[in-house]
């Protein structure tokens, strides 16, 4: 069964041969990680993610959180799973050892988590929000809050979650009505008593671990006892379900959410303050809530796009072995005789091969922007190209690792929609990537209305791409490819430079196209990027798969770039104009 | 609740206005069924669908069916909405008067069982199998097994299987093993002695009806004690569970299917003869089994499409409503102030115009194709063009409804993606329809493979298509469309054409991608076909609101046509020429 997590094959073209990690490691961390512990760190994530991950995945699924007398109580699979992954000091992979950590880059710490994600994306999902909740104390608390809350996160003891949606703001924090009532200030800093709900708080109650870490967005209630309208007000506290002193926090389950998917992640309505007000601490000063947020979004986005991304894959996976197995009928022209395996058949491989482009592409896209966090600590065009490629990587992922999915299903035929194999769960836990952590909607927003807004991101993108339609021209299996990446690009680009200064609404109305556009650009030219690395070795099949699966990217996907520019070149006010009650 | 079935408004436009219902009941049962009566029946569907049906939707499949004593018990809900169904005399709608049914066109009989699919398609799918089942008798069997067989079926008292699939033959018949004995004759015919495995056997067993009538695909033993290999020996034979003197057949439930939704329809496999051999009566000639199912099968793949479309149609109404209800930050442009329904954002407008064109369109198409059903009886034109579209019909609605689906989750948000709201089950439900009643593969194969062999379907399909072209071209609003859609399909018929006489693994490889071009190029027809219908009533936001989907349809959708028809075009052999060990 753990031949279906991420090949190791996959991971060592991705990470050495393609994304330079020794290089990222000689730049990060070099007294911390060689090849050799790199690989024992990879050998291991595999091992444990097949041995304690991938074991309860079904039993996850099908065993719900459960919510009894005001507590959560999750699958116990879950807590053992989580309890080795931190005896191995996993959460701790990539903070630096000051705090505990391995020091390990991003890049292989991702590529490390990616095989937990591919296992048990519900589980993995606690370190990924433990870690991203010490990650931002780490940036903005003060020394006392940390050791008080972020270490005991990054040595895996201690759970944490980021309260920032309510039941009537999800998408929309400017509307966050959860009150912060100033109340002294003791070794913690400057303490206030918290008042709200608190909606689709992932690991928000659970039996998992000592103490919950809630990083709660809210507004400062101000001298004449109102909050302030927008996104300004907003502040970001620390709240612990179990205070310092061993008492509960003023903190109550409202309620769970009964999810179709994902579902070994808790996911509760939590109202805080329905006593005296739940006791949390400031972040940083007052009114930098959204900020200290979007400081951390890139990477939250691109943990779930990698989620989505090894969903997806696993997905392929599922169906590339069930196709080799399973035998039905036999391929046009192959005559009479016994059943002959399915990925025989035509269809079977044009699936297989769309799967393969989603999968391994999505995997690649995010690893591809993993690198990226690591040198936008030092490289400010990184870091702008991060930004930019965010929504790409967040959207593309999430929904071509379920279209790689929803194909995982279709080559397994009817036993796909049975709960006899995987893949059926693996579609209905990636529909939640859609949607979380900013849907595709919002993501459209952010890249036309701020990651394109100034031209100097697409710029840096447009450099990385000419490099690679370089190469490619001079490489006769690849220079037509070269050729239609370079045409898509200067559509995409002029369709971007064309949404410039309309009408808002008409912008929005484009917006989605597009990044779908985009997304599919990106994911063409990572695909021709790699395919560089495998012209020498067309005829062996790791590396001429590759070859074959960039061949039918620009062959069947690409084009499907006309479709979606088309409006946007025109830009259209279909979308904009239709009367409410037209629809 | 109710309002997110099909609307009156809606099913009155396709049937009076658009498919001319007077003219089909004029000219196939004029003494039967009037405005007045077909109105009737339709408000009666709809109450009937809302009161019985829709309201065991999620109980139904909470609390799956359940194996105990080799017995499969279902919810009893179910058989109380089927009774309820039966008194009505709804079994009977579409059978002759002189079989106990009430005599209605199979256009007016779709209309009104499509709302108890969009309301519930897991019960409703018992009397699709069951109907399915005695039309297959009442066509094939003698007049002593119509008797026996068909009419408690036409009365609802007892229900019908169809048993092709085996665990090492899905898709493919020619595989079938089962083996049908001699065993003498009597008043039902030549009787046979049955054993076999037969696979995802839909309503195989249940408690919700007297008896359950199954028709089974099966090989004659010849007098060497073999079987034939390949289709030309299948046989078709009528097998019941309770044996006409009452005494229990040789029919053992060895397992029941636990699928991700359709829950509600029990799914078995079943063991004929584990003991003597299950007794059968032969349906017809010995060897028939495969033509005579083929018979049915353009009739079943059209009751799967309509499924599909009225489970997509009820995700778009729900999308709907949610949209205009949900209230959530404020669209561009429109200042500060409170939050406002979501559908003024430009971004919900786009999902929602998509899963209109899908769920409004995908009803039009398979409807469309319910009239075809009863020209066919008197026009072979109309059948050709029925065997033509049959599988565009299964495969768009069931691939675009299933869309229609998704866009209804994203639209809900986070709250789509739990159990409290109705659109996850629809999407799980739908998923099923890509694959039943032969996969889109399968679909693609009998478009390229033989629909599309001769041109004359083809021809017949473009007449009409040419007819809708010229009436829009003379319709200021409408005349650019109708040069786009003339456009896309000189290039579809085109390279349909183009694929004749290739080798067959090239034309198997781009028959998929055929499909869907056709399937859009029709989908589109048939808008443009609505949107004629509307023009002298803009302003009336009911005909209005078909001329701004049909427009986006031609904006955004049908430009999807290039990217599918470059391959075809190209005759690429990419898809066949990769090596399997590539992938």
């Amino acid at each position: 069964m753990s031949d279906v997590l991420i090949a190791r094959e996959e991971l060592d073209f991705l990470l050495w041969d393609w994304l330079g990690l020794d290089r990222v490691i000689a730049r990060h961390s070099p007294d911390m990680v060689d090849r050799e512990s790199a690989d024992a760190i990879l050998d291991l994530s595999a091992r444990l993610a097949a041995d304690s991950f991938l074991t309860h995945y079904k039993d996850a699924d099908r065993i719900e959180p459960s919510l009894h007398g005001g507590a959560v109580h999750a699958l116990p699979e879950i807590g053992a799973a989580l309890r080795a992954y931190a005896e191995l000091g996993l959460f701790s992979a990539s903070f630096p050892v000051e705090r505990g950590g391995m020091g390990l880059p991003g890049l292989l710490a991702n590529a490390s988590f990616a095989q937990f994600l591919a296992a048990n994306v519900a589980t993995a999902a606690y370190p990924m929000l433990t870690t991203a909740n010490a990650r931002l104390l780490l940036a903005f608390a003060n020394e006392a809050q940390i050791e008080q809350f972020a270490l005991p996160q990054i040595a895996g003891r201690w759970f944490g979650t980021m309260c920032l949606s309510e039941p009537q703001a999800g998408s929309n924090l400017a509307d966050v009505s959860t009150r912060a009532v100033a109340d002294g200030a003791d070794a913690l800093g400057d303490r206030y008593r918290l008042s709200g709900n608190k909606m689709w708080i992932s690991g928000g109650d659970h039996d998992l671990a000592e103490n919950i870490v809630h990083l709660v967005l809210a507004k400062v209630v101000g001298a004449d006892g109102t909050i302030g309208a927008g996104t300004r007000g907003l502040s970001l506290f620390v709240v612990p379900k179990i205070l310092p002193a061993g008492d509960r926090n003023d903190i109550a389950v409202a309620g769970l959410n009964h999810k179709m998917g994902y579902r070994g992640t808790t996911n509760c309505l939590l109202n805080f303050g329905e006593r005296d007000g739940a006791i949390g601490w400031i972040v940083g000063a007052p009114g930098q809530g959204l900020p200290q947020m979007f400081k951390m979004m890139n990477e939250a986005r691109i943990g779930v796009a990698l989620g989505a991304a090894a969903l997806g894959y696993r997905g392929y996976r599922h169906a590339l072995a069930y196709a080799r197995d399973r035998t039905q009928g036999r391929p046009p022209g192959a005559g009479a005789g016994p059943s002959q395996p399915i990925i025989g058949h035509p269809d079977v491989r044009d699936m297989l091969l769309a799967a393969k482009c989603y999968g391994e592409g999505a995997l690649a896209l995010v690893l591809y922007c993993a690198k990226l966090v690591d040198e936008a600590e030092h490289d400010p065009d990184a870091e702008a190209l991060l930004g930019l490629l965010t929504p790409i990587a967040k959207t593309w992922a999430s929904e071509y690792g379920l279209a790689a999915d929803d194909i995982a299903i279709q080559v397994h035929g009817g036993y796909g929609y049975t709960r006899d194999f995987d893949v059926e769960q693996l579609w209905r836990d990636n529909r939640l990537n859609p949607i979380h952590e900013g849907t595709t909607g919002i993501q459209a927003l952010d890249l036309v209305g701020r990651k394109l807004r100034d031209g100097a991101a697409l710029g840096l993108l447009r450099d990385r791409i000419a490099l690679t339609v370089a190469g490619a021209a001079g490489q006769p299996q690849l220079a037509s490819l070269a050729a239609d990446l370079d045409a898509w690009w200067q559509r995409i680009a002029a369709a971007a430079g064309g949404l410039k200064g309309v009408d808002p609404a008409v912008m929005a109305a484009n917006a989605t196209a597009l990044l779908r556009a985009f997304g599919h650009g990106v994911a063409g030219w990572l695909w021709l990027d790699r395919a560089l690395l495998c012209v020498d070795a067309p005829d062996e099949p790791f590396r001429g798969g590759k070859l074959w699966a960039c061949r039918y990217f620009f062959e069947r996907e690409m084009p499907r770039i006309d479709a979606w520019l088309r409006p946007v070149e025109a830009r259209s006010d279909l979308v904009a104009a239709v009367p409410a009650d037209f629809l």
